[in-house]
This record gives structure tokens, sequence and C-alpha cells, in this order.
């Protein structure tokens, strides 16, 4: 099954268009996992526990893993998911991008290192420095186009000579030209609820992949509203800190249970 | 010593511009490193030994060591380094950029996990998403501008409302707004010479990292006529096939050194 099916199917198995993310953080985890040989991965085991009938994918972020000398444990997180959730897909935030023949090599740490499902890229190398991953039709390259931090405007709403904005062009790249494999998503931010309505005009059906809900503040009804396809789908929300830092005590599963199947409750009692 | 203050004595005391991209490719390594415990530290190693008194910096490249499961390797190599060039900076080339938090987490994984002197970074998420490498003024933090793949005008060379080019408005921002520091660099390949002499105008005498000399084509005597600041500086120039696979025989270090001396000389006879 490609990405693309394995999440459309995940959407449906689960009714939800929650996403977890797992970017663990020491300083927030609880004291129960911090003992483990790897308590990176036993924190995150308990999470996807406890999540998994309430989400379509998991993402993890690259960054906290390399930053915390992790990647054993990141691999073993995404061996996990495949072997306990294995209809929901595993998308690795890792925002990479390069000329061509170094792509490949990142296209190989995601995809046959770790084993993920989907990777996020960034486009402004353009489409030649993506193809690597874009030639994977089995995989899902969701691009970076109007992100939910509070500078992307600086670069992303530039106008340019057509009257668009620079993300608005990026738009029409990737879901029209960078498409040819129908196996791209876009970013868009839940925290510019307007611009992701602008964003599902060009695209048509295309998923969108949106962080910014919870610790950032993005709007989930203006989400909803703007970004649904005609048939309640096409997006992929995701919530990190909402969800896995619930609660830092020994319940701290249980909370992150109950937090993804409160956010999937209130996604469904909007759509 | 900032990053800063060891490019500028590099190119003093090696009289020279050339950055050696350390960018292991098993395929392409000699077969007498290959039954090594350690086979890509142990060519590095070789490679390093042979051209340390011919550059100005050297620039692993972050995927290939991803790729091969190999950042052990690549710690061992940016700490040989350190320990015999220690005036020459290691640049760590991992395009890199997220939102704030995690961008700190880059940061971590650059300066302190691997002890890189400067990384490469991707402006598409606006300055708030580099904020984490920008405030380390002891550290080099060098942005994408105009990139050499054949690619990078699909974006980067969108034209604004203003007139500019997309690339011209990221030299702008960089060079200005977040070299509040005066810790940034850009990348200009060496495929597009003109639109370097363009970024080279804006950013003043800011350096320059020139990938594309070599195994992409680049024009070394346009880069030169066209990059140079005042001093006869601002650039560092990067080879990485062209240097390191000069040979696959057992004299591959030895006639790396030659190539890295070599280009040190043609540089030095054009500028």
């Amino acid at each position: 099954m490609t990405f693309m099916e394995m999440l459309k199917n995940a959407w449906k198995i689960n009714n939800s268009l929650v996403c977890v993310g797992l970017d663990p953080d020491l300083k927030k985890m609880p004291d129960c996992v911090k003992n483990e040989k790897y308590p990176i991965f036993a924190f995150n085991k308990a999470i996807i526990d406890a999540t998994k009938d309430a989400v379509c994918s998991y993402k993890p972020q690259a960054a906290m893993y390399a930053g915390m000398n992790a990647d054993e444990e990141l691999g073993m997180t995404i061996d996990y998911i495949h072997e306990v959730a294995p209809a929901v897909p595993v998308i690795l935030d890792a925002k990479r991008a390069d000329i061509g023949n170094t792509t490949a090599m990142y296209a190989k740490e995601a995809f046959e290192r770790y084993n993920a499902d989907a990777i996020t890229v960034n486009p402004y190398m353009g489409m030649d420095a993506l193809k690597p991953f874009l030639d994977r039709a089995d995989k899902g390259v969701i691009v970076l186009c109007r992100t939910s931090n509070g500078g992307a405007k600086e670069v992303q709403e530039l106008r340019l000579e057509s009257g668009e904005m620079l993300y608005q062009r990026i738009a029409k790249l990737i879901s029209h030209d960078w498409n040819y494999n129908g196996n791209t998503m876009l970013v868009a931010g839940a925290t510019f609820p307007e611009e992701l309505g602008e964003i599902r005009k060009i695209v048509g059906d295309t998923p969108l992949l949106v962080p910014g809900i919870g610790a950032q503040g993005g709007d989930l009804a203006g989400v909803l509203k703007n970004g649904l396809t005609a048939d309640k789908t096409g997006l992929v929300i995701n919530s990190s800190r909402g969800i896995i830092y619930a609660s830092n005590g020994t319940d701290f599963a249980e909370a992150a249970g109950k937090a993804a199947q409160e956010l999937k409750d209130q996604i469904n009692a909007l759509r």
C-alpha cells in the first residue's frame, strides 16, 4: 500500500484526522521513564499504545532525536508503530532538501534506515532537489508551503510580480508540476487559517499537514472551515505537546490517550 | 575564536580559498579502506592529513553520514580535524530550518553533538526559524541563497513585485536583518557566476560559500571575477568529488592532496 492509500485508509478506520507528534523532550518527560535503558523509546511506546486507535498518523520530529543522540530510539519508535499499528503511516518530520545526489542519501535515511512512510521537505531549492523523494511513488512527500511560525511571512508572503504571494506559487508548483506521482502533500500552519484556505483553493484535494494546534495557538475551527475537502477529510492535524505532555505523572500515557481522543472528537464535531 | 575569525585566519595562514567537501561514498572509496573497522573515518583521516595545509575549511555533508548510518564516523571526522588542523573551521552541510524550539535541537546537534564551527541552513521559513543558529555569535550560519543545482531558478529566480528576484531579496535579508551577530555567510553556486556577482553587490564583504566547482561544472574564473572582495578573499570555494576521489587506488590520499594544492594554485593565480 502506498503512503497515500495508507493515509486515506487510516482516516477511515480510525475516523480521525489527528496526527500525534512524537517530539521527545527529557525535561518534560515523566520521571517514571527516565530510568529505563531507552527512556525515549519507553515514553513513545506508552504514548503509541494509548493513542493508536485515535490517530491517522504519527510524526516523529527528527531534530529532537538528532539533538539528543537518540537515532537508535527513533528507529525503534518507527519499527514499533509499524508492528502495533500497521495501518497508521509514519511521517518523518525532517524538512530536508539538497542537490539531487545528496537528497538521494536523505531519501535513504528516511525510507531505508528509518522505514518512514513519508517525509517533510523544503521547497527553496526547486523540484530537482526533491526528485529522489518525489520519484518514490510509494512514499509521501510533504512540502513546506505556509509554515506555522510567526516569522514565516517574511519570506513566504513576499509578493510576486504576478500578484501572487510566494507560498501561493509554491502551492501551485507542489500540487501540479511536482505531483507527477500523486504523492505530495503540503504543510499549512493552523496559525494562519486564511492562508490555509487560499492553499486549499489552489491544490484541490491534495492533503494538508497542519501543525500549530495547541501550544502554538492555532485556530482549529478555522482550519476545518477552510481546509476540509468535499468528503470531509484532506487534513492531517498535528498536535505534539498538547497530547504527549498532557500529564507528566505516572498517568502520562493514559492522559495522552484521553487528549488524543478529545482532539479527535473535537475535530469530528466540527466536520 | 569565532568561526568568522577562524575563517579569516585560515584564508591567511594557508593562503587558500579552498574548502574540501567530505562526502563519503562507499562505491567510490578505494578498496584499501573498506576493511577498516571505520572505513569512512579511515578515508577521511587520510584525506585530511593530505590536504590540511591547502584548505581554509572542511565541509562534511550530513546526508552522506545519515544515509549510511555513520553518525559516529561523522563525529570522529570532525574531532580529528579539530585535533590535527585546529586552525581550520568545519562547516556541517545540513541545510536545516524548523520552528524555533525545534531548530534549537538542530543547533544542539551541529554545535554540541558534532562540535561543528558552522552550519548551512535554509531561509524559506524566515528569520525566527533560524534564530537558535543566528544567536550563536561564535558559530557561522551559512544560508542558502542561489544554489548550484540546475533547477534552483524555479523558486530562487521568481520575480518579486519590487522587481528583484527572490534570491536577491534573500541576500538582503541575510546580510542585513539576519546578520545581527556578524556571523552569516551565503551559499552562491559556482554554476551561476552572474547571479553570484549580483549577490556580491548586495552583501558587501559577507563571505560566500561556493559549491559547484568540479563535477557540477562551475565556472571558477567567473566566480573569482565576480565574487572576490577588495582584499581578494571573501570566498570559500568547495570541491568534493574532484578532490577526494582524484584516485581510487592506494594513492588516493596523495592524489587528493595534489588535487587540493592544484585547485588552491589555480585560484591563487586568478586572484
